[in-house]
């Protein structure tokens, strides 16, 4: 089976008029987001930020949860949140998986802009008999910037209903569950 | 298309030790959930909470994104958070969809305690050519109450990888948007 990690991204990301920008953490980003990957198998989500102090916050919350008082009330939510791993930068995230060239990059929520955009049974194919490890990535805010995008080695077509509802606004949560399912469910 | 509904249920469900409890609203389960049914064509999603401060909550945090300051920044959410209706106890669900014999009742997650469970595969098929309404019951805490897991019609079977991961313990927003997925993706 394919080593599969995720890595949330709070920079590079757009905000809604399209600049890039800095996200802040969210609490239930990390649980949900967590919760998620143990549930579907997936060994290290990464949580990318560049300000220290927003680091030092998602690591708080996250011995909280593996070796303080969290873990004696929920010790299911210590296997959870064990598999957060808080970096500043994509290239620690690159770097802990052998380096940029030895894994895919997949980015999911492609839209037109994306040159060549992957169906989720392609992806899941894919992912099938990848020989590299692959990253996900999932950005905050508005979406992971542009150039972001453009360098991934797979885009991910949006996810949509059977039929069309005009609407496709998932929380970043909600995005994540459902891709791992479609992927690995 | 058959109409389908959620309702997100505060009591009465467990606690982690089986007791059966109230939980308290929470602000993220009302706008992710809001915006996965948005995604997937659901129009309403109840919030039953027996307890009026906490329905008062539900409905100032429901009036900012729909009529408040929120719909001028964020205009998309005012589309997903009109979908709420706090509503006291699932009484109230039931005669707003026609009454309790006019509907039929799902719940999911269903455990080894219900007696027939039912498949993803199976419910999304039921789904396509039912002629009633279906509502799919979400319970929060450690989930929805025996009794009203047994008077459900339907009791979808638990959601899994493909793989054994050993580990199901997924929030109730991922839990409701790889649902939706399921049936309506």
């Amino acid at each position: 089976m394919t080593r599969v990690a995720l890595a949330l991204v709070h920079h590079p990301v757009l905000d809604r008029d399209g600049a890039v920008v800095t996200t802040a953490i969210t609490n239930l980003d990390l649980h949900d987001m967590a919760r998620s990957a143990r549930t579907y198998g997936v060994g290290e989500l990464f949580v990318v930020h560049p300000i220290e102090a927003q680091r030092l916050l998602a690591s708080r919350i996250q011995e909280h949860w593996v070796e303080g008082s969290g873990k004696r009330r929920i010790p299911d939510r210590a296997v959870a949140m064990e598999v957060l791993c808080v970096v500043p930068a994509l290239d620690d995230v690159y770097s802990a998986l052998g380096g940029r060239d030895a894994i895919e990059v997949w980015t999911t929520a492609a839209a037109a802009r994306a040159p060549g955009v992957t169906t989720y049974a392609e992806a899941r194919a894919r992912l099938e008999k990848s020989e590299r490890p692959v990253l996900i990535l999932f950005g905050t805010g508005w979406g992971l910037s542009g150039p972001l995008v453009a360098s991934a080695d797979v885009c991910i077509e949006p996810i949509r209903a059977r039929g069309d509802t005009g609407y496709n606004h998932l929380s970043v949560r909600a995005a994540c569950a459902i891709t791992l399912d479609r992927l690995l469910g």
